[in-house]
């Protein structure tokens, strides 16, 4: 028995590794008390079209819906329409399925008459019967553009049609100056229990969140715990590029790194068991560890990580 | 044998009943003497996509790769994407097919990087394979909006959304007044031997092409025959609403109203048999008048009244 008043919890989160733990935790937490905010930076336009995938993968996850082979699409979708564009040699690498479109296309009809990001998100949200807030990081575009050895590549661009492969020399979230956060992200930040940073690339997925005004602000002064789980267990990121990405620019591949892009505002970073040798030097950073299985594959695995997250705020709280 | 040089042919039509003529000129003249020149009254955005409705029956009856039961949309297309956006209450009304979608995406793409609808138009041509020219009237957007009982209403929400059933009050080209002709349009009337108006609304699909500035002086003005082919026949359109608007407008649902409306320009009206007893009204008014079958079902058909606009023109030069 929880004697504890149930706590809200506020997710910084992107993309597949996010959604993993977000199942988790819309499981073992009511849904209105889980707030995520989500990176925008891989935002694109495409043939017109106005493209969120983080935001759609959260959706479709969280709704059920997504593929799970791939962790991104709707499971079952076709791909006429991509292959019709292929057949008219149009650019065919980003995956665009029928179904998955109408999401798109329901956006993009939105964006053109005006509405913002958030009030198009919320709709989605109610459409897809989530039960938690989903709130972009910002209304504002911040496209993250990665400077390679070959040129500066759109996100999209690096990560699906040049599979990550060029070398990166620097991430830049262009306009991010200007950009300012979501309605409601910084209140979430601040008046909730817990802030869990979710297990993503912490440059291209956590990184745009935390560039956005006043957010890292917000962690550094919140009352509320900010738990990170670890991407990058045993020297290799869960998901993605992220390894590929901190090597290329000079960064270690660890968990200890991950803690020390955080440090300013982490209280707390769930590591693997793969990782409790590096243990107590993230401790000597003056940041709580804890230990626990990191690596999620099936629906219990998410609810066990998740439970661990709101086991350290129960501690806490006792 | 032919022993006059070869005709170039300048057609002005839009939708379905001008590709069914379309079919047979291409099969009984060079395509390369062929200018097609389109109607875009009926171009519409939807979704944030740019929809060349006419334009697209013609790509796609060309390129036979039409839906032959329904004379528009691509034969054997799904409609995925549809059904989600139905499911997400999304307006469904206007048939997306999955793979008529690449088009439209095709054309999004370009028109938002500045390209000109020509342009576009051009590209699709090649793409879909055809032989001969293709031009939109014009390249400044000329929508169609139709005064009804109920209100205006954009083009394809009366036809589509509202199944042409709201009493039309009035038609009207807006922005016309600025619309300048595509580049090549006054050019090909002027130029060819003969400009065809093919059995399309001469309301709403030859209307819009004949208001657009210095078409219609073109047209009074050109050495070249200008035959039209009548789309009321017997006191009925061929295809569509037109009999319905003519009513509504207070206008005679016949083929004689259709030389009067075009009778500053017209030298040759090709009437159906069926309406032969209106022959001599229809000549008093100096234009000449050719009988032949107008109803177009098979590729047969198509082909022997397309000969039947050829031989118009021989007989002119021999």
């Amino acid at each position: 028995m929880v004697s504890v008043p149930e706590p809200t919890i506020t997710a910084l989160g992107g993309g597949v590794g996010a959604s993993k733990l977000l199942e988790g935790l819309v499981r073992v937490l009511p849904p209105e008390r889980l707030t995520i905010v989500v990176n925008t930076g891989d935002d694109t336009v495409m043939f017109g079209l106005h493209i969120s995938p983080d935001i759609d993968i959260t959706l479709y996850t969280l709704a059920g819906m997504v593929n799970r082979q791939t962790g991104w699409g709707l499971g079952g979708d076709t791909f006429s329409c991509l292959e019709q564009l292929e057949r008219m040699g149009e650019p065919s690498w980003f995956q665009l399925g029928d179904r998955d479109l109408a999401t798109h296309l329901f956006r993009t009809r939105r964006i053109r008459a005006g509405r913002t990001l958030s009030e198009i998100t919320e709709e989605l949200r109610q459409r897809f019967g989530l039960g938690c807030r989903l709130l972009p990081m910002s209304d504002d575009p911040v496209p993250t553009k990665i400077v390679t050895d070959g040129g500066v590549l759109p996100f999209q661009e690096y990560l699906v049609k040049h599979r990550a492969e060029p070398r990166v020399k620097e991430v830049r979230f262009e306009g991010v100056e200007r950009a300012r956060p979501a309605p409601g992200v910084v209140d979430a930040i601040r008046e909730s229990s817990a802030v869990v940073i979710c297990p993503s690339n912490p440059l291209i997925s956590i990184g745009p969140i935390l560039a956005v005004k006043g957010v890292r602000a917000a962690l550094q002064s919140t009352p509320a715990r900010v738990i990170a789980v670890s991407p990058v267990v045993g020297g290799k990121s869960l998901k993605g590029p992220t390894d590929r990405m901190l090597r290329d620019l000079g960064l270690e591949v660890s968990a200890l790194q991950v803690a020390k892009l955080y440090k300013d505002f982490l209280n707390v970073l769930v590591i693997d068991h793969a990782d409790e040798t590096i243990r107590s030097e993230i401790e000597r950073m003056g940041v709580q560890v804890v230990v626990a299985q990191t690596i999620m594959h099936g629906a219990q695995e998410k609810v066990k990580l998740a439970q661990v997250v709101i086991s350290i705020l129960n501690e806490q709280a006792a």
